[in-house]
């Protein structure tokens, strides 16, 4: 609606800045970006899956410590991982930015390049687009659609008392991430660089999504934005059950191990409290192990660590040895 | 993923909310709001339509001049005034807002109140919200989605030199509204209370734009969220034509006609560049003549009015008598 002069484009200029870099349209893009929606065919024989997500310049990024591209792929990232943790196939996604006037074409080009070149290596079609001034932040909300075969979206409501818990990847490197973006310190070796990149880039687990939901192996699933302690609050309210998970089974990530241990917290405790660790947590009944170590060996490198169980007791709890406590809160944003 | 606790929401709390006041989910909607993604049946046998829409405290809305609700209502409406020139038949939404910290449940439940009886009135099933908090303005991003038959979508490119053009209801309400609003002036008469209304709560074309495209009687459709100049400029573009207006042909709404001749201004020059009017600009070959008029019966009352045609002739005209002049630009937002 909006031309935000400022930044160098206008709606019209946007649109089609995204059309020249947008890949050929797949055939079921029926009117692509460009008119005033878009016209897609349903996926065939399949279920929709729908989310939106959006970033705040200031809250959910700063740009003294991520570069325009970072801000464009994570937009993305954040949408897809709501879709993998559905067990969803991405198919198409709406870009909405709110530009201040502050922000030129030499941060919005790059940051659209990155998250278009995202999207196509997703094989996710940019279908609408819609740019607004802003007199505060950058503010960027993205909706994102997927395709999920009847009976296979993975809910956070699926698991039951007795089902394993794992979580993929590693935790805590996300927040150690942040935190020494906020501290301003160069990464001290290729552990940091790469909690680093964790909170720039998160990686959506789109793959390991699908497949546990196509063979059937998870029977809750849910991802770890806001945290794993929040997580596994959440799949084991939905299932109605109560979970236990084993503090030395949970994977830190080592440079989220060492920047927690530097300032005198416990690593584990802040790391499932942190959030930005964009990795699935699911429940997988124990008759479904086998197909787990299919899934696994399909996964592409990707570890999956199984960390506890959904327990009948209503607690949610977390063991170390013989004592036990009650799981602490999830991740609040700064 | 954030929780503004400034606003009294966090966005858990949000999303019960948005829940406990939404109607009964509609059969095809198989998860609704409150797992990481909604999943849902694809409209059978139709095409779906997707838009998505922002509107920015500041630029498209000030609580100086409207209430929460006013802006909650006119979120959705933007939204459907481009499904309903699209010809599609509305479905769902998604909700993200980006709330201020000083923007408490008081004024933060009357938007969403607003917003989800909005939706429940067009029968669109809201099946996913999402806030964050935002260190500037209030924010509010929807994405939409409709159905619409096959080859019944209404599309720009559609037109055909020598049909005529037509507009919806009245040109002109919504930029004198606003302008009413801004001189902080109380409504002299109903025309002035119309324009303010009109400003404040636009009312998507829906059952027009849907009558439109299943009778096959409109070549090309597009909204004036941006003006009816930039309508036909842009209609006229996507179809490969040029477009005269005929001045004295087009619907100014009394109170706008008003409100721009006390100001000195011309009052079809003002009408046409001004935005916010969510009417449908539509052409219409002249061997569906008959069939508008069919149309227009079952349209409830909505007026449609003859304002002019596409031509062969590239340019964009308005005559005026026996002159004519280059058509004014389009809406720019304060």
């Amino acid at each position: 609606m909006t031309r935000p002069e400022a930044s160098g484009f206008t709606e019209t200029s946007l649109v089609d800045y995204i059309q020249s870099r947008l890949p050929p349209s797949p055939p079921w893009l029926r009117v692509p970006i460009g008119d005033d929606a878009a016209v897609v065919e349903p996926p065939r024989g399949e279920l929709e899956v729908l989310t939106t997500d959006t970033l705040v310049e200031g809250v959910h990024f700063d740009f003294a410590f991520c570069d325009p591209a970072d801000v464009g792929v994570k937009a993305l990232a954040v949408n897809l991982s709501d879709l993998a943790s559905m067990g969803a196939e991405p198919r198409l996604a709406l870009l909405s930015l709110s530009v201040p006037a502050a922000m030129g074409r030499d941060r919005l080009e790059p940051l659209l390049d990155a998250a278009l070149a995202s999207a196509a290596d997703h094989r996710v079609a940019v279908v609408g687009g819609n740019v607004t001034a802003s007199p505060g932040p950058l503010v960027i909300t993205m909706a994102a659609a997927g395709a999920v075969r009847p009976r296979r979206a993975l809910l956070r409501s699926g698991g039951r008392a007795g089902d394993d818990l794992y979580v993929s990847g590693t935790i805590g490197a996300g927040a150690a991430g942040l935190g020494l973006l906020r501290n301003g310190r160069r990464p001290a070796d290729a552990d940091d660089a790469e909690c680093i990149g964790r909170y720039r880039r998160p990686e959506p687990r789109v793959r390991l999504g699908l497949l546990l939901g196509r063979t059937r192996t998870a029977s809750a699933c849910i991802d770890l934005s806001d945290g794993l302690a929040d997580g596994v609050r959440r799949l084991a309210q939905g299932s109605g059950t109560g979970a236990a998970l084993q503090a030395d089974a949970i994977p830190i990530h080592p440079g989220a191990r060492r920047y927690f241990r530097e300032r005198g917290l416990d690593p584990v405790a802040a790391s499932i409290a942190g959030g930005d660790d964009y990795e699935l947590l699911f429940s997988v009944p124990a008759k479904r192990r086998r197909a787990l170590a299919s899934v696994v060996k399909l996964a592409r490198g990707l570890a999956v660590t199984r960390i506890g169980s959904l327990t009948k007791d209503q607690r949610v709890v977390l063991r170390r040895g013989e004592s036990e406590e009650p799981l602490p809160e999830g991740f609040r944003h700064f």
